[in-house]
């Protein structure tokens, strides 16, 4: 079984390596980093290199594609080679998944229109924009089809996903060895439970980083 | 503020890039990944390679230390380089932190003698040996120490650092921003919650990959 995962420079590195760890572990499973060419991609904020062993050109076909997000997204989504790339992906994966604002790339890229899907809350009005139906839900599955919300959402995705494939046994085997037990020491994880004026800061700071 | 995360060939990947995601976000923090020489770095599933900006003797100094594991961390270990560095950043650092079998490296280099501390549950005993005093939370705090339990446990030991440097608040925006608001398909995050029947699944694995 392959799973592959395109990076691209300005990608968010949880969104990758959150379903990274927890696919990895999937018995039978292989893991591949791609990109537009074989090398190192630097996330958002700029000081981690994540190397991407092969080039989009050199994978033909997956079963697993799991699409991370992050404020390179836009400028990735320009690339159309990258969409012709998950368009060719898509048509023979047997779960075709994203992280974050990955889902902007699934609806770039057409696969979304009229599917149930989410993104990270900010963008959540983006996805409508590619015909999708935004739910927010932090894993939201449509047929073959599961898109997960803002980065830290991919463990839970990835996580649902194994047991999808692998069955209950082996993907619990997955959380204890990772010991995904999460206990956030504070509740301001959604813009529902985070109070007033941490959502307006984070939306602040969302509005001057788009900015410039 | 200076942020380093050492890494080695047979990390655990979301040991460094769980508390990565959080701690590059604190306002005025830069995060550097360092190791024995610059470059890529293999994690412990393969397929993934993580870049290191800076070379340990390029780094003299820094603010926060935190050391991921992984079964790589044995062999890390073996190298005095390695050690001494860490002893060195240990000696101006506000706070030394590790990740799962991270505190393994930490007590190695010395720096856990009589110390609470945790890791990895299939890891606690050998914390002892390092003249630590091992329990079983999900974030030990101990002085300027904090260590954080296996694999997925840096993200919440980071969100609470990040509260720690930055007050609540701002923790609150990093927690919001990176959306953490867990919702796990399964409750097998710890041996205590998980099936006894999967709790040995995952020893019984571990003991095999040890063996090989």
């Amino acid at each position: 079984m392959l799973i592959v995962i395109p990076i691209f420079d300005g990608l968010t590195a949880l969104d990758a390596v959150g379903p990274y760890e927890i696919l990895s572990r999937l018995p039978g499973a292989q893991v591949t980093f791609a990109a537009a060419t074989r090398g190192v991609y630097r996330t958002d904020q700029g000081s981690l290199g994540l190397h991407a062993d092969e080039a989009f050109a050199d994978v033909s076909a997956c079963d697993v594609l799991c699409v991370p997000g992050g404020p390179g997204q836009a400028q990735a989504a320009g690339d159309h080679g990258l969409l012709g790339w998950l368009r060719e992906m898509d048509a023979c994966s047997t779960w075709t998944t994203s992280v974050c604002t990955g889902s902007l790339l699934l609806g770039a890229a057409g696969l979304l229109q009229g599917r149930r899907a989410v993104t990270h809350w900010l963008s959540m009005d983006l996805l409508a924009g590619f015909g999708a139906l935004p739910h927010s839900d932090r894993v939201v599955v449509d047929g073959k089809y599961a898109t997960a919300a803002g980065v830290s959402a991919g463990i839970d995705m990835a996580l649902w996903l194994v047991g999808q494939i692998a069955g209950q046994t082996v993907a619990e085997a997955v959380q204890l060895s990772v010991e995904y037990a999460p206990e956030p020491p504070f509740d301001a994880g959604s813009p529902q439970t985070a109070p007033a004026e941490v959502v307006e800061l984070v939306r602040r700071v969302a509005r001057v980083t788009a900015a410039t």
